[in-house]
């Protein structure tokens, strides 16, 4: 397994800034720049939300056209540029070649990420300030560019692994913002990922795509789905190693999935309000559909999550929440238990043959109370399986979101 | 349109009681009975969770035999009889047949609902002597019945209305209970419907299921669907006046959709933690599931709802919701308006053609902090509309079901 830090040390051939553009009240870092000066390729993963905010429209279609050739990502906190029309898109565009020229790379070569209020315009001379601070700040703090995309996060999210391949080692490092409207489907977030690795345009889609499916994609906090969610991957070769062969392949994959699961697990972590972190497991689903489609139910429920914010171990409402979740389910043959941490173990059994087991109610209060708890649903009916990250729904998620833009 | 009031003056033949049976540990009323010396014809809608409470699977049985020939429901709160397996069915029928019992009338000639917690076993002691007292009650209190059958709910809910028929009046009286647990699909509640109307089983059923499913079935609480949802209609003819006409049937069929609605928009004004009233009226859909689909996906956003908590007009969020519904959707061609009350009114259009208006932020955040609100949202694509009605998300929610066992 790879190892995973938080801490960035730097990988070959890329800068990074994290800048203070005017555009948060407080003074923080509101807009981040990530910048190889070697042409890089570049794969992404965007929301399925028919709702695009401009700056998805403009990655996509840059994408669709053209998988190698770029410099930078550019992303700016505070407005979402969503819902925003034909104005939108002109401002994205401008924000991109903004940057592209004060990096003198080609125009295209630059994506562009907004995250904040929807229904509002870009402040473009602020933009315009911010992108000229970024692109002479670029260095080597990493964490400075993490904080530079945060929006209600309340702590930056990065994640450096190395992988040894049969030509040498590269290295893979990220940084993601989460915190709310978080669902369980795409992106749901904003990501940035870069390797020194030398991968062709088709690797690095071919394995951003089935990370997001399995990290990006299993992490709910409240099941709303952003405009604006776009996880993009940087690769520019940069260490001179590429990957030749299936066992060079797998390593990279898995490396770059747990770079991936560690932004996502933390996203979830460091959700709006959130006080427990919790781990669904789905097995024994009639299919893998069922089992995601049951976990992301039990997620969602706003029944389940306010009972593991109060420590209830109102159990009931899990079982509840599966047998609405249109899969198939029945309870006479599920099988409920709670544990504590963060591993995919069983312990106290609640739920066996329809109905409750002779279950230890303090335990199970005790387990309900933990900061990190293990729910494991067994469905009885099949062999197919899930796991889904999520958390509690607390009195600060309700403070934060509704007074969000004030 | 029939005049629907509170309270309930009597509906001829139908007795009722709401009593202590000692499951409430505040005294208050716990059980309820509705009665008809008259053998009635019963139809019933029920959730479409595949987790049904015992309660539920026996009245489906019941129904599903005999359509006529009943004579009672009676309904206990705090325990939901629901995840306990073989003994739940055998309590199910044992509370019934007590009741039956008791009131001398066939064992199959009684209905029986719960309502409360999920996965702990009825107290057959309590229910037993309960039933004795429910029984030796029986009068005109429809006022304690309703809250003979209040969980969370902070008041009782009815509602009567009288039709004039060609050949006479007759009455059509409700109690419901809700507040939590309230999804945009099935009955999603519990109530008890009469009427001294002779009604014959197949026009009770079809009336009720049309009745239901554009009102018990348009309310959003919090988006999870119970295990118990039950309302049940029972017509014991009384009045002597029967449906012979379809001027009749339209008559009685609008009168019976003014008291359901009144018992469902009751349950979303006592929502658990509920603020404000929220009107939901989607226009120019490409179908009536579209329609539907995009108003329960806004009515469930947890951040379009605490916006609406926080009195924020933050409408990004609501846009946002109808294009992940997975309904046809697109931001160009769409409207959206605030207006005050609870009339499909239009008043400020905030977003047209892909981006916002030049509304004024003072008046839509002055809309946004009314006790009712009204959300209009044109999608520009078809004909097809949809109304539901919902509330916000506050803190009390997250108290009242963070500690909903304690």
């Amino acid at each position: 397994m790879a190892e995973v830090q938080s801490h960035i040390p730097g990988v070959q051939g890329f800068k990074v800034a994290g800048i203070h553009a005017g555009l948060k009240a407080n003074g923080a870092e509101d807009m981040a720049l990530v910048y190889s000066d070697l042409p890089c390729v570049a794969a992404g993963v965007f929301t399925t939300n028919t709702v695009k905010a401009a700056p998805v429209l403009v990655d996509m279609e840059k994408l669709a056209a053209h998988s190698d050739g770029y410099h930078a990502v550019i992303v700016n906190t505070r407005c979402a540029n969503a819902c925003t029309g034909e104005i939108g898109i002109v401002n994205a565009n401008a924000m991109a070649n903004h940057t592209a020229d004060a990096l003198k790379v080609i125009e295209r070569g630059v994506l562009v990420m907004s995250t904040g209020v929807i229904g509002t315009h870009l402040n473009m001379e602020k933009i315009a300030g911010g992108i000229s601070l970024a692109v002479s700040a670029l260095g080597d703090d990493w964490e400075k560019a993490a904080r530079g995309i945060m929006t209600t996060d309340t702590r930056p999210k990065s994640a450096y692994a190395e992988v040894t391949l049969s030509a040498g080692t590269v290295r893979i490092a990220g940084i993601s913002k989460g915190a709310g409207m978080i669902a369980p489907n795409m992106a749901t977030m904003l990501g940035v990922i870069v390797t020194d690795a030398g991968l062709t345009a088709s690797q690095a889609q071919a394995m951003l795509s089935k990370s997001a499916e399995l990290t990006f994609n299993r992490i709910v906090v409240d099941g709303d789905m952003s405009t604006n969610d776009t996880v993009v991957m940087l690769a520019n070769g940069a260490s001179g190693v590429s990957i030749t062969s299936d066992a060079d392949c797998a390593a990279f994959e898995e490396a770059l999935q747990a770079v991936s699961r560690k932004l996502a697990q933390d996203i979830v972590r460091d959700g709006e309000g959130v006080t427990k972190f919790i781990t669904l497991h789905i097995t024994g689903a009639a299919s893998n559909a069922d089992a995601k489609q049951i976990a992301n139910t039990i997620a969602t429920s706003p029944l389940v999550k306010t009972a593991f914010f109060g420590g209830d171990p109102n159990w009931g409402r899990i079982v509840a929440a599966a047998g609405r979740s249109g899969a198939k389910f029945e309870p006479a043959n599920a099988r409920l238990w709670l544990a504590e941490g963060e591993e995919l173990t069983r312990d106290l059994l609640l739920f066996e043959a329809g109905m409750p087991t002779a279950y230890d109610e303090d335990r199970a209060a005790e387990l309900m109370r933990a900061s990190s708890v293990v729910v494991s649903l067994d469905c009885g009916l099949g062999s197919d399986e899930a796991v889904v990250w999520t958390c509690d729904l607390s009195h600060d998620y309700v403070s934060i979101n509704g007074h969000y833009r004030t």
